[in-house]
């Protein structure tokens, strides 16, 4: 031991994963910072439409009235009360959900990390509608699994093969993230069958539910799947997750998953090492308002300022873009997801000439756990006003215009 | 494919950590539901501690003033103006922190996840200090390591020795749980020479640093390695962890590591994966009362109140299980670590006596990830008024002598 030096000039290494992780998404929150620059890139709520002064009292009357629930630990499922509320505002007819089909996650990003935890190791499967969002890739990225797309319209696709062999798949039917498509109810009844057909888990993200400017829902896919297997409670494929960021406020990180008991149980130990439980002063919030029926009073304004500024966005993109990009106005949600008509165009490079022109997109790349699709971008409308919005579209036309004449 | 049954009979199979992990913390969450049953096993603080009426008022005035911070999304490392106050907080003369060296975590046990998903992968080794808190046993299983033991009372003990080729060692210094230990200033320096010789990181788990009953705190080990790497801001190898949760109230969830700008870059990446960011409500709500000095204010009655709970137990015990067991009397902390003096009584089967008899403590085996040590038990006194511990000691002793009894 004498030989050793009393400064070793080395540490550990870093696990794996982390070579293999981008930071995109570190980029993009700060980026919220640099003043001037017009952000499209993120999915963030527009800050004027949080309930502050509600929230505000709901949290005074929180403390004070359960001092033992918000200020002590909590269940690890989550406040009985809270659980019991979630559970009867997901129920329909078909669907009958009790107290332990629900867990209360710190935040929707919470509910994926902790399936990746039970359903992963090592090269399994997943089954991901492709592209797919970037927080799924980040909070699954550290088990190392492997990803197999599931392209939603793709010709000929057999979701019945797609989910065979995989622990989960994973989708988001409500104005996908980053595409903002709508799956019909037709592919939902699909996708539903092949789960109960393979057995495999379906993961239904649905952060979006909350945003449809043009027609109602469509039935949840844990409602199909409740249907073909009328348990009660609950006991299908269908883990449902949810957050309350959209329709409330991102800050009060309050997610949940919705699903079989078994799965539920497995999902609390899991979140037992996690963060032991939620914050009961977020919990008794989230409660206080979905009492207050704080969601269904602010929800109409919400999407009324969102489908605003979609309209906006997409008039001008069709103004300036029309030439160099192509896209489907999506029906809900909270982003546009335009595909390059020149195969050739690299949507990383134009992130960095769109950073010098004042704008900031999201290429496709990270969305792609290969990083390999390069040809679209994700652009969002809720967090700016329609005159940002097409400031910001006409800063990336002159970026997208810069890279053209520099290749020429 | 019409071979396959519409309905799958079995669904994939959970990731094998689930297997090896127990549901002893969740048994005890839930015991504090049974009525009559005097439970001396959890950490739980003494809920008449929580400062509701002050945490209320912050509460509503941080969302009011701050709505954009508390209710949108924040970055990921945390609020700046948080980080800044727990760097001047735990800063020295010879520890300078920044603000780089600081990650709000989601509660004390997310920031022992996050330090597992960087650094673990499956056989990696933790020379974890033996017996090791079960929470932290939690966090890392589902990442597969291997666990050393570093006993530090062991004749002999080479520090060097056990932490060469650990990716981490774990100490809880002050007042370890369970044992309820205060680490001496000689064994700091020792575990610190070996970080610094070995190059290995030094995990110091800290949440009982504020609950000394008979002498002041001694330096903590990020102080005795900035003595010897004076870098500014911190560079060595100690990641320092620690929560509001003993010294405020649990249901903030706010932890923090402090560490290298370097380590708290790879947790945040996986803080980005694991819930995006901590509540912006809960984190102004941290700020806030440590801005109004509330610790100060609250803790010479929080350490009277467990000084004087402590002594009660103690007593207890020396009346009751003086022929069973024998202990040391903590210095500080929320347990008694009592060692059975006959080498044959199983202390998972006591607990099941003691359940029966109406009281509840945590046997030896949680604390070893192998289960094995099954000789002793952790008593909380922190949560119980001194006639309840009293009552509780005498349940147990009750239940040991049922035990002799049942075996003569």
């Amino acid at each position: 031991m004498d030989a050793l030096p009393t400064e070793a000039t080395a540490r550990p290494a870093f696990a794996g994963w982390l070579g293999t992780t981008n930071d995109v998404t570190r980029t993009f929150l700060a980026a919220g910072r640099i003043p001037g620059l017009i952000n499209m890139a993120g999915g963030l709520p527009a800050p004027e439409t949080y309930p502050a002064e509600a929230v505000a009292d709901i949290a005074r009357r929180a403390v004070e009235e359960h001092p033992g629930d918000t200020l002590g630990y909590g269940p690890i499922e989550g406040l009985p009360e809270l659980r019991d509320a979630l559970a009867r505002r997901f129920s329909r007819n078909d669907l009958r959900l009790a107290r332990d089909n629900v867990l209360v996650t710190t935040s929707g990003m919470q509910g994926l990390d902790l399936i990746g935890k039970v359903l992963l190791e090592e090269g399994s499967v997943i089954a991901g509608q492709f592209p797919t969002y970037l927080g799924a890739l980040d909070a699954w990225r550290p088990r190392l699994p492997q990803f197999r797309n599931l392209v939603l319209d793709a010709p000929g696709l057999d979701p019945v093969a797609v989910f065979a062999g995989a622990q989960f798949a994973y989708t988001v039917p409500n104005f996908s993230n980053p595409t903002g498509k709508l799956v019909d109810l037709a592919m939902r009844e699909r996708l539903v069958a092949a789960a109960h057909r393979t057995g495999t888990w379906l993961v239904e993200d649905d952060p979006y539910g909350g945003l449809h400017y043009d027609a109602a829902p469509l039935p949840r896919l844990i409602e199909l799947s409740a249907r073909r297997h009328p348990a009660s409670p609950y006991d299908g494929p269908v883990l449902y997750t949810g957050t309350l960021s959209k329709e409330i406020a991102p800050g009060l990180r309050i997610g949940w998953v919705i699903a079989a008991p078994a799965m539920i149980a497995a999902l609390v130990l899991a979140k037992q090492g996690s963060d032991m439980c939620t914050s009961g002063i977020t919990q008794r919030i989230a409660l206080g308002a979905l009492e207050a029926g704080l969601i269904e009073e602010i929800q109409p304004a919400i999407v009324d300022l969102y489908r605003r500024r979609r309209d906006a966005l997409c008039a001008a993109m069709t103004e300036h873009l029309s030439e160099s990009f192509q896209w489907e106005i999506p029906s809900g949600g909270m982003f546009v997801w335009a595909v390059a008509r020149d195969p050739k165009l690299d949507t990383d490079l134009l992130l960095k000439r769109a950073m010098e022109a004042g704008v900031c997109v999201t290429p496709s790349s990270v969305f792609d756990a290969t990083g390999e699709n390069r040809h679209a971008i994700r652009i969002n409308f809720t967090r700016n006003e329609p005159e940002k919005l097409h400031d910001g579209v006409k800063r990336l036309a002159a970026a997208v215009q810069a890279m053209q004449t520099s290749r020429n």
